[in-house]
Order: structure tokens, then C-alpha cells, then sequence
């Protein structure tokens, strides 16, 4: 198949964009892609590629801006249940932590995933990925940390792989047990910290091994903050994970700084992710790193908060940003990451080309899939969106709205009404 | 025909909802809508209603809300051409006046909308009221203003009859020549609002009175801002207006304090509109009146400002408060109203009942329809959203997508895919 005279076609690079060069579109003006199968061969001006498909397998995307589709490379998408109570609650002055310490917040969800069936799961899950999908997003990343006890947190790995293979969205798993203390062990923070580095991580990953062995194992994350995981006890838990073959991932300095940065980039970790209390050190730590910055404005926002990412001093300093939604019940339901653009933009202070590469191959890197995703370039699967705008920066500009015209997904086109 | 089984109906009131009333949802467990022909005949429960209708005349809205279409009461949405470059430099940190003194900025669209063709504005302008419609605006207040010039602003007037006329949507007409000072009339501003009351304003009027002879004469409305209309300025325009006929409206405080709140209330204006930097004393008087306080908080927002309207100590002074997008290419291109309500809960600390009604029976007294549209009662127009939720919270507590399943207009049923 060729898409063929694109106003704009996006490819940008295969190589993570950092700092300064980050929003290196690398645009072709009357663009077209040539798609084999699922996967891309070609890339070039219209007029070198027209021959190469017959009349009946092109299709025009003149007026039209085609990019690679979104990575949204951090949510919490698995969960039952909604808090649109505890909502109107928070917009008259209540605080997560303080929620979260009244055994409300998280601990609400966590009850509610614990007694849903994988079905009810999966059910409640799908249109949010239906919406995902709509709005442009072709690999997700999504993690368990709403069981907090082995059983539960098996049930949505088990989760995000049925959803996985049902396609066409793809989805990389997380695994977070070390999202909060789980009420079990309520006021025992070490004593759960040992159950996960003891318990729940082998066993998590001899299921693995058992029931999924042809894929690399998941991410293991932790939640480094005050009345979570403290820095000692989420380095207990990542250099478990790690001995035991996991990537790693962290949450760290969304409300406070507790150190996480430094220990992701001391332990190598994949990304540092949330990252709004985060220090010049450890701004500078992440610039000499290969550990991807992922910034989620949507939780700020959410939360009604005006304190963002710092995100032109980590280009400054060098780093690798990329862009997720968060998306999840108790700060930021919002499944597009088009917004997360714009918020980027306004909050961030990105341009639409930064924010762009944020969103795609750098959001690709934050999940080690850059060899295969995230940019338009032969070899590379074809995972493309086509707006029904003919400028880029309409992303970004315009909010609150859909500029989706076409999802291709592993090159099969998906309309989207 | 029947909308039957709704999680919530939202009825909301009649009336205009003022002060502390703001957030009156009347709601109905288990809800149901007659409708016959363009019009609402009986709301109530599913019990009661359901043998009203034969069963091929029933939809069946279980797990869903249903509620008035939101009435969008300040847009600029007929113009010509985009402003994506400025954006980028607006997030640069150039400022709105700033543009607009360097003839960039409004006058640009004015350019590009006094050289499109009517055929050329009804083109561009038709998709963005798709997407309103398809995100759940059943009434579009729009306004001229980027003609500057008789010809011009007649045919922006002539563009919105077309597009109301096409329909589904419908669309009230404002007179906005007052937006800018028109480049003929550069650094002039007295001569351009001698123009706008003796020349423009007879005008419109006899252009109005033989070309929509059926229709009520639109609203007059006027920029009063620093490098637009000082309050002198505003007061001759609108009291010209008020003399010719026109229902009046103003757009005020959104850049300085100039008084035009005061002047508003004095002159009976229907709504005074934009408000961030109203005063105390300009807020009480709106608490006196029976102008109505529409806020736009996009506009901040797409300016990534911090500052919005004062909305708490609008509704604590017995203000009438409604909410709009102000969709336009300069500050704010969104068409949601879903977004206005997710902004308003956060930036104005409105709890989501009090945005929805602000978006509904609020808007329509902003537009002097509240006899019609705005609520869902007996003898109104059958103008109403069923959600693809089941509760009215998910407004405002989810952002960045759309939650409506079907639009009903004027009793016909639309789908969003």
C-alpha cells in the first residue's frame, strides 16, 4: 500500500532526540510511505514512490498531516470501577496524600480491582482503549499496581496480555506492586517492600516465564515517594527486580523529592518518570544518562495544580524527554495523548515539534521498542497516523478535539469517524 | 419517540440558575424523554412513560446520562485561514497585544477573511461545527468581527444565516465590527467607532431588516480592552446599538480593567463576557443584574495564562454565570464544550453540576433562548446528549475526549461514531 501526497509527512528520526535536539521532524513536503505487510519499505516525495503501488492499493492523504502514530509510555489503564466522587471532592481542596492516608484514593481502586473478574477487567478496559486508539495512539504502555498482592497483580498481567492479543493497540506490560503499601500491610511499609523483593517479584516472574516465555519480561516500577516507597526501600525493590532480569522504571518526585532520579540513573533504569520536584542535580543526572525523562502533564492538570515538569531545563542539561497521559482513575483519566500535547506546549513550554518527538520515538525509547516504533523509516512497523489537518502544529495549537482522520496499525487503516 | 432508561436524566430548571442555585440538577433515576416531533413533551421515569410509546419508537439509554445539549454562547468560528505559526511564537512568550500592535495577530485573520469568498468561509467554517455538534453543541452563538468593514462583516452575517441553515446546529448571530480597530482606521480608534455608529450599525440594521426579515435583530457586541475600545468608545457603540434596536453584549476584563462591566449592566446587556480581571464592585453589580457572567476559560488556557475568571466570587454575589469556548484562531481554537466544563472544574472551582448548568440553562439566558433550549421540560426543543456514561461527574472529571454517544436535535437522532 502507498500513502501517498501528504501535505506533510513526519518521519523523524530512528535515533532518540536529546535535548537540544529534540523536534527534529525531518518533514517531506507531498510525502508518501510505501507499506509491505506490516511493516514500512519505503519513505520519500510522492513523485519517486507514485509508480511503485498500482492505482487501487494508494491511498490519498493529500491536506493531510502523517506522522508515526503516539506511544503513550506511561498509564495505569487496568482498573475497575471509577472515582468521579472522590473528584469533587479534590477540586474543593482535598490532596491525594491526604486521600491516600484516609485509606480512600488508590486504596478505593485497589478494592474494586481485587474483586473484578479478568472479563469485568477486560471489559471496563476496552473502551479506554478503543478511545486511546481513536485519538492516535498505536503502543501503549500499561501497568498492573491495583491488586498489591500477588494474585491480583498476576490477574492484570493477564489483563494487558488478552488485551494485547485482541489488538489492534499494542500494549507493553508493567509490572507495579510497589505502587502503594498494600493495605494488609498498612503502616508496614518495609515488611510489604520485603513481601514484594521476597514473594511477589519471583513469582511474578517464574508466571512469566511459565505463560508467556516468548517475550521479554515486563517492566518492574515503583512508586518513590512520602507515604509510599521511601528511597532506601525502592532501591531494595528495583535492584531485586533487576537481579532477577527486570527493566526498570520509577515514579519519582511528583510530590516530593525523595532521591529516585538518581537511583533510576544509578541503577540504569529505562525511565524516570512524573519528575515535577525533581533537582538541578538530578536534572543534570538524567542529562548524562541514557534514562528516558517522562513528563505527564495530564496529572498536574488533573489535580488542578500549576507546578509542571521542568522540562526546558532537562533539554538543557541534555536529557531524553518524552510524553504519556498517566492515564488512570484517581488524577488524569484521559486517554489522548493530542492533549498531552497541548498541555506540553502551554505547561512545558514545548513547541508542536518537540512535543511531537516527545510523544513518538523518545516515547518509543522510554520503552526500549525505537528499533521498531516511533519513527517512519524502512524496516520499521508501520504504525502511522493521518490527521485531517495539513499543518503539524495544529497539534498543539488546537485542543479538546480529535485531528485523527486514519489510524494504520502494523499497516492496516483503521477509519476513525 | 422515546429516550428511555436513563442512568441520570438531567432535567436541570427552567430558570436561569443564579448564585448559589448554580448546580440545580433536577436529576431522574432511571429517566425518560418524550418526544414528539421537534419537541419535548413529558420527562419523567422509565415507569411512567415507557407505554407512551409503541416499542419501534423507543431508544434505549441504559448506562447513560442524558441531558440538554450544551448551548455555546461566545464563539468566533466563521473566519478564514489559521494561525498555527503565531502559536509558536506565542509560546515563545509574545503576548496577545503585543501582536495585535504589531498588525499581526486579529488583523491577520482579517486579511484572510476579507479575501475568502462566502463559499470559501461556509467551506472552512462547516468542519468546526461538526466537530461542536459531534462533541455536543445543539446552539452555537457566533459572531462577526473579522471584516472590520461593512461589506465584509455583512458577509460574515450572510455566512452564519447559510450555516444556520444548513443545520443541524443552530446559530445565533452576533455584530461584532467593534473587535478591532480596522486597519483603515489605524491609531484612529475615534474615527472607526464614529464609522461603527453612523455608517456600520444603520447598516446591518437595514441589511437585516430586508435579508432576515422573520429573525430578531442579532446582538451588538464590543471589544472593550486597552489598543481596542476604551469605555467611551463601548458606551457610544452599544448605546448606538441600543438605540437602533440591537440586544446588546460586551466583551470585558479580559486583558485590563477598563468598566465595561459597569457600563454592561447599566445599558442592560444580555451578557458580559471573557471577566478575568473584573473588579469586586464590577462583580457586585452583576449580582444586581440580570446580565449574565460568561466565562471563557479556554482562552487563558490556550494563552497558558493562570489567571481565569473569578467564578466563586461571581456565584457568592448572586451573579448568573454561564461558560462558552470563544472559539476563535487567535487564543482558543476548541469547539468542546466537554473541555470548557473539565477547564472550569479545575481553574474556576466549579463542582461539575454547576459547570453543566452553566453550559446549558445559564448559556441559553446568555442568548436570550431559555424559553427553548437549556433545559429538558415540556414545550421545549427536543435538544439533548445521551453520554456514553452513567454519570454526570464523568463531565469534568475525565478530559481531553468526547463522551457523547448520540445527539438529538430538534427530535432527530444523530450518532457519533
Amino acid at each position: 500500500m502507498l500513502i501517498h501526497s501528504a501535505s506533510q509527512l513526519l518521519t523523524l528520526t530512528p535515533e532518540p532526540q536529546r535535548g537540544a535536539a529534540l523536534g527534529t521532524l525531518n518533514m517531506i513536503e507531498d510525502g508518501a510511505v510505501l507499506i509491505e505487510g506490516e511493516t514500512i519499505v519505503a519513505v520519500g516525495r510522492t513523485a519517486e514512490l507514485l509508480d511503485a503501488a498500482p492505482p487501487e492499493e494508494r491511498l490519498d492523504a493529500s491536506g493531510c498531516v502523517v506522522m508515526p502514530g503516539f506511544v503513550d509510555p506511561h498509564t495505569h489503564l487496568v482498573w475497575a470501577g471509577n472515582r468521579a466522587a472522590e473528584f469533587e471532592l479534590k477540586m474543593a481542596g482535598a490532596k491525594y496524600l491526604d486521600i491516600l492516608a484516609a485509606g480512600g484514593g488508590i486504596l478505593s481502586t485497589v478494592r474494586k480491582t481485587r474483586q473484578a473478574s479478568l472479563e469485568q477487567l477486560l471489559a471496563e478496559t476496552r473502551p479506554r482503549l478503543r478511545t486511546m486508539f481513536a485519538y492516535g495512539t498505536t503502543t501503549v504502555e500499561v501497568k498492573t499496581g491495583y491488586g498489591l498482592e500477588t494474585e491480583t497483580e498476576i490477574k492484570l498481567l493477564q489483563a494487558i496480555l488478552a488485551l494485547d492479543a485482541e489488538g489492534p493497540i499494542d500494549l507493553v506490560p508493567t509490572f507495579l506492586g510497589a505502587h502503594a503499601i498494600a493495605p494488609e500491610f498498612s503502616g508496614r511499609p518495609q515488611a510489604y517492600t520485603d513481601c514484594l523483593c521476597q514473594e511477589m517479584l519471583p513469582a511474578v516472574r517464574a508466571w512469566w516465564q511459565e505463560s508467556a516465555p516468548s517475550r521479554p519480561l515486563p517492566f518492574v516500577d515503583v512508586f518513590c515517594e512520602n507515604k509510599a516507597f521511601d528511597l532506601e526501600q525502592s532501591r531494595q525493590i528495583l535492584s531485586r527486580a533487576k537481579e532477577l532480569g527486570f527493566p526498570l522504571k520509577i515514579h519519582a518526585d511528583e510530590f516530593d523529592n525523595l532521591g529516585g532520579v538518581s537511583l533510576a540513573v544509578e541503577l540504569g533504569a529505562v525511565s524516570a518518570d512524573h519528575l515535577v520536584k525533581t533537582s538541578q542535580a538530578d536534572i543534570a543526572a538524567l542529562g548524562r544518562s541514557d534514562t528516558v525523562a517522562v513528563s505527564l502533564p495530564c496529572t498536574p492538570f488533573g489535580l488542578a495544580e500549576n507546578e509542571y515538569t521542568p522540562a526546558r531545563s532537562i533539554l538543557e542539561q541534555g536529557g531524553i524527554l518524552a510524553l504519556a497521559t498517566d492515564c488512570n482513575p484517581g488524577t488524569a483519566w484521559c486517554e489522548s495523548m493530542q492533549f498531552v500535547l497541548a498541555l506540553a506546549c502551554r505547561a512545558l513550554k514545548l513547541t508542536p515539534a518537540q512535543a511531537i518527538a516527545a510523544a513518538t520515538i523518545n516515547a518509543a525509547h522510554a520503552l526500549r521498542l525505537a528499533d521498531r516504533i516511533g519513527s517512519l523509516h524502512p524496516g520499521k512497523q508501520a504504525d502511522l497516523l493521518i490527521l485531517s489537518v495539513p499543518d503539524y502544529r495544529m497539534l498543539g495549537y488546537r485542543f479538546g478535539v480529535n485531528l485523527v482522520r486514519q489510524v494504520v496499525k502494523r499497516g492496516r487503516v483503521y477509519p476513525v469517524p
